[in-house]
């Protein structure tokens, strides 16, 4: 039996998010028919993030089992063959036994991007939120760094969610700007549903100056899902990659294009 | 009678193309109807360059004439609530009765955006071209040089080109690189049909090794439209605008999100 990493990016706005579901158009359906017909049996795919339904992904990192013999080019280009255009497996990596996309992830990598400009774009479509009024570098950034740490984000999760426990650490929050574009990256061990749409959603509200960059603390230790703003748009949400201790030797991700879909 | 310029953005993916044509969707047909909506009478809408089916647009210029009295906030916004999603006014500005968005233009940019690396994209769609193969800087720049300056155009204009002259000047070609992607910006005073989409079709040839760098003048001086590279895509290619005086006063543009859709 051979264990095969592969590196995913898919454009979410067409699919019901990444988990299988029954009559539903999800990536992982799509791409253990597509990874199975390369196969030549059926495939069980574990991805690294289960991203919601009109979340893209940047890098999406799955792990299957297989008893078929194939080159590392063979199960990237013979996927992409059997793919709709919005999944393309970008590297496959054979793995030991022990890799598990999901267990093995120390953290992940969330980022939004956000148009904000007082007219709508033509060109950027759902690869890009949209915020018309403007944004407060200042304001956001100290709300942001509000929420770095270990918490109970309680306030911040879905009703839906189904996690054990609602404390998660946040490694990182950066906020940066390019002309009328902005960039939010939330690096944490793992996330919570709807987490990062519930956070990006409460630093706008501060950002356009809605609400105090204190607030966000009242937010939080309320563990009260009412105080915080309503769950932000999938548009612009992207799951950038999982991040693994270097003996996995997964690929490392370019920053260099970061600001690019 | 009031003359309004104003500011456009399109994805060209779905149109045949700027122009106006009997039963074809255009962009121009587009901005006609949702300005005349706006202005209650018929708008003839004349553009600072007539883009082919499929290329997008990051800042067309347009004039037009009306007698209706309406705020550029009015135009702008009002526009954009008749026009589809793929079109985007993005501002509008009264300028005098001899400016003319097609004369007055003293320059163009185009610009191409290309992901070169070995597996598809599933996020940038039509935003950009693809190359599978590596392409090399050196070589591209220096073939790139060749073309600076004042040139009969005639190898790299499309048979159906309906320019008098062929003789172009191009001020400048600029060919950056961010991880995967490159960008390939070219200003000159006007360009004929399809030279751009000729032009990079030649330079990716120079850039994948197919050609040698000093071909492209052999290919210039022939005046031969056969011994130039194919056509290249329209994907990735954007009108990123025209240049006017200053004391027209046209918006400048904002180079910082250069690299965003």
């Amino acid at each position: 039996m051979n264990r095969i990493a592969v590196g995913i990016e898919y454009h979410g706005s067409a699919f019901a998010g990444w988990q299988t579901q029954e009559k539903l158009r999800t990536v992982q359906g799509e791409l253990e028919a597509a990874l199975g017909a390369v196969a030549d049996h059926k495939v069980d795919l574990i991805g690294a993030g289960r991203t919601d339904a009109g979340v893209h992904a940047r890098e999406q990192v799955a792990h299957f089992e297989t008893q078929a013999a194939r080159s590392m080019r063979a199960w990237t280009l013979g996927a992409n063959t059997h793919l709709p255009a919005d999944i393309s497996v970008t590297w496959a990596l054979p793995v030991p036994a022990h890799f598990h996309a999901r267990y093995c992830a120390q953290a992940r990598t969330y980022r939004y991007l956000i148009l904000n400009r007082g007219v709508r774009s033509a060109l950027v479509g759902d690869r890009a939120a949209a915020i018309f009024k403007p944004l407060d570098q200042e304001r956001m950034s100290q709300a942001a760094a509000r929420l770095l740490g270990e918490h109970d984000f309680s306030a911040l999760r879905s009703s839906e969610c189904q996690a054990a426990s609602p404390v998660r650490t946040i490694r990182a929050v950066e906020i940066t700007r390019r002309g009328a574009y902005w960039r939010f990256e939330f690096d944490a061990n793992a996330f919570l549903h709807h987490m990062v749409r519930n956070i990006v959603g409460c630093l706008v509200m501060v950002g356009t100056g809605a609400r105090s960059p204190a607030w966000l603390d009242q937010v939080v230790q309320s563990k009260d899902r009412k105080q915080a703003a309503p769950t932000f748009a999938p548009d612009g949400l992207y799951f950038a990659g999982p991040y693994y201790d270097a003996p996995h030797a997964i690929p490392e991700r370019s920053p260099a294009a970061d600001w690019l879909p």
